[in-house]
């Protein structure tokens, strides 16, 4: 202790989920969170823990991904946040770094997140921006797309998209919102939820892409979606097309 | 020569510059030009070159690039893009392949060219899409750099704004449109002209950024351009922002 105010410190961060295993600390692999928590041992000469909103997989990306820590510091939040980027790589940024209240905490105060995840729909892949979109070369039918997610509108049990080997109390989550919007060349699919299972998204999305394709209905997607059966849905979508958008507290 | 007839073949090319060292075929450093025509070699065991519409510089991104080449061979196009595309390295993309007229030249037949550069405006630097954007930290003044890009349109002599250690012929160049729009958080600064200078586009970007942050007025902008003096002009802006977006014929 250093006899300062303990503050609790709240930060927003984007970040290229490229290079890394992801956000959660691990032994041997490169994270976001441990970047972070090394700029602030760097910075405060103490080891403080970072506690994100939730994970982010290896390759996904983030918007604005959000955290909080709490240190006896007489340092302000803005000298936090110059020397945060000044410490990181420069595929994490931080956006915003404020002082919050004592209770604030970026994961249990959560009240909802919403991910997207972009596809390039067309017959050649990209060069350009390849890393932020999966591409999918045959046309996809969007209306039959549209139809399908509007079945995950509501509170659901989403086990048939959850990934294995990720433990929870329990599956069921209540998606506030789901959307799939034209942009140029790309498809973005857009999500709401209060809270997310292990690949829920990625699962969603891979499944979503075979209605697409006419490999599925969109009855096809509802029956799956009530299964809770994860060996019905379509495969992972990749990680590289997943953007973590916002935190909403 | 096979007996085959000689094909004249027009390819749109896309890219990301970011790893290699510009459009053009030099000794040691990766090209574009150069990773095609090693394909092209692969596919047709025969050494044939490559004309670009012009040169990239270092690091100077394409969403359509156009280029041709003669061979005589029994490839048909649909051969030669399925080929080229599976030996070049995915950052070069083959979107457009086709057979021409014999009299087709990539670079004299041009008629005039589009580039965009884009401008990350705010006060964060990005982590995402980092690589196809310059930084601007200080918010930028969009009427006054509008104003200034009205001096552009029409016939000029461009050799305030010609990078150093450039021959050309003359440096008059027909500017048929300029415009900057603004895109969520960046800004797309977008020009055609007939013909480009050696970092022209940069150069007149660095410039109409001083513009935008108020060291020079529009009117300065103009008394540059009319000095013909390299030396007036600003700095040249990074390459990363720059992209060929399209080649009129």
């Amino acid at each position: 202790m250093t006899g300062y105010k303990v503050k609790n410190i709240k930060i927003t961060i984007e970040y290229d989920g490229g290079r890394y295993c992801g956000w959660q600390r691990q032994t041997h692999d490169p994270t976001i969170q441990e970047e972070i928590e090394k700029a602030l041992k760097t910075i405060t000469g103490q080891k403080i823990s970072l506690i994100g909103s939730g994970r982010t997989d290896a390759g996904v990306h983030a918007h604005a991904q959000v955290a909080n820590f709490k240190c006896d510091t007489k340092l302000n939040t803005q000298d936090f946040w110059g020397a945060i980027n000044s410490l990181t790589p420069n595929d994490i940024v931080i956006t915003g770094c404020e002082e919050v209240d004592d209770t604030f905490h970026a994961r249990y105060s959560v009240k909802s997140k919403i991910y997207i995840y972009k596809l390039l729909n067309r017959p050649n892949p990209a060069a350009l921006y390849r890393q932020y979109a999966w591409h999918i070369r045959k046309e996809l039918n969007l209306e039959a797309m549209r139809t399908a997610i509007t079945h995950l509108i509501g509170t659901h049990d989403f086990k048939a998209f959850e990934g294995v080997g990720s433990p929870r109390s329990h599956t069921t989550r209540c998606v506030l919102g789901a959307s799939l919007s034209k942009e140029a060349q790309y498809l973005v699919f857009e999500i709401e939820a209060d809270g997310f299972l292990r690949f829920m998204v990625r699962n969603i999305v891979g499944t979503l892409v075979e209605v697409g394709l006419g490999k599925l209905t969109p009855d096809d997607f509802k029956c799956i979606l009530e299964s809770k059966d994860r060996s019905q849905a379509g495969a992972t979508a990749p990680a590289h097309g997943l953007f973590l958008k916002n935190v909403k507290y």
